[in-house]
């Protein structure tokens, strides 16, 4: 069994190399995966396989930081396509067999900040 | 020295309790927090401290996972606000005294999901 964090930068490996089987070796069989912005959810590993293959393609990402520890891991990956730079931050949850059992992900996208805290903040 | 996820934990209920001075004893003097979607930083733990204090208040949050290992953490609070629900993930790095250096924090909106993708997702 490999540590969590080995296993959710496996995870990210594969994704960037399209190696969908790959991918499928690191999931649970019934892993769920929550995408909580738009209350949208896949439930199995074939499901989310589809999803990942049929996904359109042309982005590349990369790891920012990735933190695990017994079941839980967690990253930030830095998405390019089309000219620009997204986040996104992912949980992930392990079983006893060190699969991955659930990934919930966050795509956070740029606003402007809110009025009255321009003396308390630099922009960058 | 604490563990990197008892000191977020740490930090997570110092910011509920509105205890400051009690926030600022896990703060490197020169922690730097940075709100990426915004491109907002502040440097420095006295401004941080202030920037807690002079936020609007109002909000309650809970720790919905926490995952911590050596000198990284991360986590994703569940924020309440005037009768919504908003998540926040945050990504933390001490230095070599066990004190928060730097935390990057994100906070996902609500969105609709881009076409083409229901027959590969169900919504809750």
């Amino acid at each position: 069994m490999t540590g969590a964090e080995d296993t959710v930068l496996a995870y990210w490996a594969a994704c960037e190399a399209r190696e969908w089987e790959r991918l499928g070796t690191l999931l649970a069989e019934d892993v769920v995966y929550h995408l909580p912005q738009t209350r949208e959810r896949i439930t199995g590993r074939a499901a989310f396989l589809r999803f990942n293959r049929d996904y359109p393609d042309g982005w590349h990402l990369r790891v920012t930081r990735a933190v695990g520890a017994g079941s839980r891991a967690a990253t930030w990956i830095t998405c390019d396509y089309a000219g620009s730079s997204l986040a996104a931050t992912s949980f992930f949850d392990l079983d006893e067999a060190g699969l991955i059992a659930t990934v919930t992900e966050f795509w956070p996208e740029p606003y402007e900040p809110p009025p009255g805290r321009a003396h308390l903040t630099e922009r960058y």
